[in-house]
């Protein structure tokens, strides 16, 4: 933070201010995400009004099953998505004006993550049909999301705005994982031709590998490899 | 914050970058909670539209104190949420990728609150008959929440995430704290088969209990015992 | 932040723990209060579905002017008790647990204006009758608040919670200021009683003199008056 | 942020404490900003209840794209906001009672955003007819943003409250810029009595070059433009 003001800037700002710019895109996105996450919650755990409520509370909650799994799914996608965030900005020392929009490009996508997950609720449900196009949807917003994920991170790593203290080989680990998802998600979706559930436990098996796994590929902490071998 | 960076690290970000981590993951987990907070608020002081509005105001308002018992009771539950949250995070000095899944799925339980709140609103006003269905789902989500509060706490010390400063039995205290929630709140769930409104005034005054002592069982600021005897 | 830990400390953090402990106050707090906000503009806002829209949209508009109106009154209450808080935290050094619980049930009330918010725009469009109830509510909504703000404020002073350089006068000022707030919106009340058009603006200049003051009396930035006569 | 308490002062609070005032309020604004963002996507993505579905799913998102048209342009709008926001207050050093004042005002306008891009869908739709009306809200709305972002940066310079270190010339462009703002967005809105689709095209476009070059005129981050000629 200190000593880092060495040459003449037109732009002030170095440091301890740009620390404070990164700090607020990560708190801008964790609200829109948050904001997703909570909503979704409340429309997919919502009962469908149209629903026969004489059997009793149980087989409505019965009957809802379909829609707690995609909860759980989107759950899991939205995670991820905070997660990635997470671990991307962590980096992510200074922001310029492209990386904010392709930011907001990103948030774009995450903010119709609650559309589409109703969809899929209504697909599970047999409320809608189209269960095709309903995945194509759901495959759009997340390839979207993993777009701009490399983007975000390509330009950052092109202007020099990581922190100067990461390893290169962590960057191209992050920017071959990046580049992985949407191969992976592609293929997810191509399941979707043979079997549409198929293709959604292959979405939460996805996830659920980067949950674990992580997208920088960390060590879990205090057990760093060491730098050489 | 600075001279931290001893040793060699594939992974850079100790220090202030750990830091960050970590308040990023209290402020995404309070906006979501925050989130529910109020979303529950407007959900549960809505009217109900089917209520006869012709007595004037007043007596609508009077039918309406079981939402408003809902929303206390409710409100309790998740403020307690946010200071066990809060009481928790505030030792934990650097996250990793389990802990910050471990999180990600308490957060799961605590969206959603707002829909076991419904329910329960419901439940009180005599919409919905099924209350041990209902308690029943009430006290999974609770179950849930502290749950993750357990395998949170009980990760972070293993691996070593808290605070290196922290007393070893302030950790232990935790989590024995942590450990008697679910028990008590089992205790409070079983009253259900007898009376379910007496349930719910257990569950009250338990999350009273935990309010006022704090479940890290902190001292009053300033008047922290003395170490040693 | 440095050299604070003098003394021997059963539970650690004091100094930069404890700045980041009121910071995550001072979030929380914000993102319940930016969701009412919010979500009073939504519901606000929106069109009176009864509302014939034969007349074009401008003839809807003008018969919505109340709820606009309500708009205005609750954002500028919104506005003002993120400022009081705002004003009052940026004092507060340290929390203990049940200043905590002091400012969730602050938040137990700001998260129910949305409710009464819809109340005065229904009351205000003559949607619902009883004036006085409505008033009711809503100044017992601001006489909680006020009420919180009060006791947070002496409990903070009490506990030695405050900033230490802070000028015991000032806290006194605020304190003041403080108890003045609800004998203010008391009288505002009681103006219901005359007529309740004229109560709502008697509010509103109340608030806006609140608004250009602020509750800590504080001088413009760069023109603090000197610390002695 | 040490050592910045040189004179006596009635009002505490140099140095680091008014840094995290102008935090909270980037922070409250940014709630306020990602909850607009995230509501209106929810609003205008969800289906229009009253489309028949007969058609299967692709013919109603085939009759749905208005909606996504409004979507698009008004996240460029809300994102564009949070750019100029973001932008002007990465500046703002410290805060007086009148700039918060002030942006307050400006989240007004911002909280009526989903409002606004609700009526645009409709009209988009065809639902609402009277496209110049809701052209003057929604430009109405635009144009008290801007007029806020106007008297904030005005303020904020008269009374000192930006970065001391901040480049007075600087400082002339982004007032200049935010001058030029509600000029372009005027001869938008009179394109409206020529064709309203034309005009939200033109929003469209001027708003992309708003966020390709930046209200402040960045150059890239790493490539600042040296103080001299």
């Amino acid at each position: 933070m200190t000593g880092a003001d060495r040459e003449p800037v037109y732009r002030f700002g170095r440091g301890s201010e740009m620390a404070r710019d990164a700090s607020r895109v990560e708190a801008f996105s964790d609200a829109v995400i948050a904001i997703v996450l909570t909503l979704m919650a409340v429309e997919l755990l919502a009962f469908d009004p149209d629903l026969p409520q004489d059997d009793g509370l149980a087989a409505v909650l019965m009957q809802e099953w379909r829609a707690y799994l995609a909860y759980v799914i989107t759950f899991a996608i939205v995670g991820q998505v905070w997660l990635t965030h997470h671990n991307m900005w962590r980096y992510v020392r200074r922001v310029d004006q492209m990386l904010l929009v392709l930011n907001l490009l990103l948030l774009m996508f995450v903010a119709a993550i609650p559309f589409t997950a109703d969809l899929l609720a209504d697909n599970l449900r047999g409320t809608v049909r189209d269960q095709r196009l309903t995945a194509a949807l759901y495959v759009g917003v997340v390839l979207g999301e993993a777009l701009f994920f490399n983007l975000s991170w390509w330009w950052a790593r092109r202007r020099g705005l990581l922190h100067p203290d990461l390893d290169p080989r962590l960057a191209s680990a992050v920017a071959r994982r990046f580049r992985l998802g949407p191969l992976l998600y592609l293929v997810a979706f191509a399941i979707v031709f043979i079997d549409p559930l198929l293709s959604l436990l292959a979405y939460l098996l996805l996830v659920g590998v980067y949950l674990v796994r992580g997208p920088g590929d960390l060590p879990p902490a205090g057990q760093e490899a060491p730098d050489t071998p």
